[in-house]
């Protein structure tokens, strides 16, 4: 099915509207890969929050879906168009709108880059903590919407813990405002916090006031080398439980060290590796210090560290990891790019076993991740062309997922349902929660237009993850 | 109109249920006061989730109102059953259910007071940061459900923070789980943070898992004396937007301190103070000097600090004030005892305005509170006997509480709506807002039996904020 979607020159200007093949194709997949793409009917671009209401309104009215688009990188195809309709690009509202240095606060648009909002505060001294390593290439808004965090995450917290108020546009064009600019309120129902990691399935955010800190002191980074990927995990839950105040905490394993030191040429041995960074204002030194006495109770073979003049050379493989993969070997892609987190005293085993099962199934299969967290992207290689080797592939997904969530944990830690995740929301939440959400979202959006066939299970194709158009 | 409730009999077990006089009155009012009791028809003590399912699914057949009820200590009536009905009272499910060290992770049954979470697990070096002041005589439940937070809040965040799970029985009897025991998930609706601040209106919190952490190795405590109110906002202000790291950083005024000064006999001038923590694993001397310099660049006149074994004797003055407020004239009292909070950079103005005000209507107003989350409790002392002076003072409560929310502030930064601050709920979220809340609570409780008459503003009598019950 197609939606007439012309009335949109109608709402907006000439230049704010496209029909093309190329704008529609650029709309119609995330990170996540073309097997879940979905061509939009049409593509727009709102400047203003008066632009997100009136084409949400109108779109309503006409039962056309609106799926929200930035940066596109998420990895769940979250932004993918999975009815079709609108594409409603959000790039355009890039605006800083107002900093508050006094306040620790900035206020911003939804498309603006999260880099750019350390870029706005920086000459203040100050920064936001809880930026993904992506925050040069995805948006405020994106993270916003789809609960994001990273490699900080683990002393700073998700983005979630530094967004205090948010603007929303409701499926029926409403505005609503969420959340305060005081730093705490017990106030009502805690929408925002709904809004958030709901991938624009409840509304629009158009404008964000979020938290700042100031900039730490003392900044060190340091890499670390284990014999064995068991000493490396265990020595991660060691350091977590010990209350090691490590700012990152990244791990990699031997065959993620081997594709980074063919592709980079780094001539590091091809063995586990830890990555951390610590932040502070205070005594720095005694906490690598502290830091070092449990990597070495964990056989640590090298720690090294430096201050931030010689941390990206150090930390290179980590921070190429999404590159290395992808170039490493032609022939095999990543099955699927997501995570999942668990409690940290099962890390360990979790990393045990996305190893142990990629042996029994004769794939190779990568960790690397958040590991502070408890978090790991585990790369399964498959050859797309070979549909054994991707069933085989799925079972090792599925296998992992259930066992994360049997574990307490969740089948996603950062990176939200979308299609990608939908088949686990029911393991995970149980039916009775699963049925509030349905509930939540008919509140939101009784005609199911904002963003329809994410998160719920009933569009997932039996046996498969691919989302067919609604036709 | 009375309900009969004698059906409680045939679910629970006969030492678990009073009709009697003395457990009703026993359950008809918080620490907000006799203004707003309420008596119950009945009382009943559920002893697992089990019971709290099979009461709440026959009270919503018999669409019978059901209000939690636990150590009362709420203050804006969030606990007294406005409708009468049923008092849940949860004091009975006591539970340590687990304790995980590994995992820096407590499952807790609600009843549990807070600081018997730390009680269990200091022996492994680990506390619940968090917890209010009042942790000894509040229960882990009744934090939660009324989005609590207090003096270490400027440091380590809100409870809501530290809440990983939630298990949750909903007004019909059903039994969900919400959130994770991984430390992040983007997995859904967050059904968690609306059950967190939902003052028992949607679901009944049965269990709890907490996130728990190292104690510091350092703490040190301080007490600054300031030649005036304006000096000493100001100062908290800079020492907020400089970063200066405070475990729990408080202001009482000079009315306060003089209210001290009589009740304790401290032998201290009639003046405001800053009271301080700081806690750190490393470089306390450090950050103590960095603070300093702050406070003296705000003229401060006296600045002690001390280890833990004479922190308790600097703070006296301040962990005594909930009681030397009630006890200096015993011919007034305080009006409301609830906070309001603001941008840390309207903090100065907030407290010269409850002072001005004070003035204006020859009130005595006297501010405390945790000032560096930019809240404050501002006590209006009025003769309850005296309808003109009690009338002036309700006039000030509502021009503070409608300038905190102009400026961007909540009516309610750590104690909820309850009844007590129902009239400001659309003020600070808009119609829109409120009719979203409005749907959401429809969602959860379609007959409307959990907690009735709680934080919506339809049944707040013009002209003041007493509670009828429902004829």
């Amino acid at each position: 099915m197609t939606y007439d979607c012309s009335f949109l020159t109608e709402i907006l200007d000439e230049d704010q509207v496209s029909f093309g093949d190329s704008a529609r194709q650029n709309h119609a997949e995330d990170w996540g890969g073309a097997k879940m793409a979905v061509t939009p009917d049409a593509v727009c671009w709102p400047e203003s929050t008066a632009d997100v209401s009136a084409v949400l309104e109108a779109a309503n009215d006409r039962e056309i879906p609106v799926t929200p688009y930035a940066a596109g990188t998420s990895l769940e195809g979250n932004a993918v168009p999975a009815f079709k309709g609108i594409s409603l690009d959000l790039m355009r509202m890039d605006s800083v709108i107002d900093v508050r240095p006094d306040d620790l606060q900035i206020d911003v648009e939804p498309g603006v880059m999260g880099s750019a909002v350390n870029d706005a505060v920086e000459s203040h001294g100050l920064f936001f903590p809880p930026l993904p390593s992506s925050g040069d290439i995805s948006t405020i808004g994106g993270m916003i919407v789809n609960d994001a965090s990273g490699m900080k995450t683990v002393k700073y917290g998700e983005v979630a813990d530094w967004v205090l108020e948010l603007e929303v546009v409701l499926a029926d064009g409403t505005v609503v405002e969420t959340g305060s600019k005081a730093v705490k309120t017990s106030s009502g129902y805690n929408l925002k916090e709904l809004i958030i990691g709901s991938e624009g399935t409840l509304g629009i955010v158009t404008r964000a006031t979020l938290e700042l800190e100031g900039l730490p002191e003392q900044i060190r980074g340091g890499r670390a080398i284990f014999p064995t990927l068991d000493d490396a995990a265990e020595a991660i839950f060691d350091a977590i439980r010990s209350g090691v105040d490590v700012a990152k905490i990244e791990l990699i394993d031997e065959l993620a060290a081997t594709m980074a030191n063919d592709y980079l040429g780094t001539g590091l041995p091809d063995a586990p590796m830890i990555f951390v960074e610590f932040h502070a204002n205070h005594g720095i030194e005694e906490e690598i210090a502290f830091c070092r006495s449990i990597f070495e109770a964990h056989d640590v073979e090298q720690f090294e560290t430096a201050g931030e003049e010689r941390m990206d050379e150090l930390w290179q493989a980590r921070k190429d990891m999404a590159y290395v993969v992808r170039e490493w070997d032609p022939s095999l892609q990543s099955l699927h790019p997501g995570d999942v987190t668990v409690p940290i005293s099962k890390y360990p085993e979790l990393i045990r076993l996305s190893k142990e099962l990629g042996e029994e199934y004769g794939l190779s299969v990568s960790c690397f991740g958040h590991a502070g967290d408890g978090n790991v992207h585990y790369t399964i290689l498959v050859d797309p062309e070979d549909p054994e080797m991707v069933e085989a592939g799925e079972e090792v997904y599925r296998k992992v997922v259930e066992q994360a969530i049997d574990w307490g944990g969740t089948a996603t830690g950062e990176h939200g349902i979308g299609l990608g995740k939908r088949q686990f929301l029911e393991l995970e939440h149980g039916e009775a929660g699963v049925e509030l959400m349905r509930r939540i979202k008919s509140v939101f959006d009784p005609k199911d237009t904002l963003n329809p066939g994410k998160m719920f299970p009933e569009t997932v194709e039996k046996g498969g993850r691919v989302q067919l158009t609604q036709d």
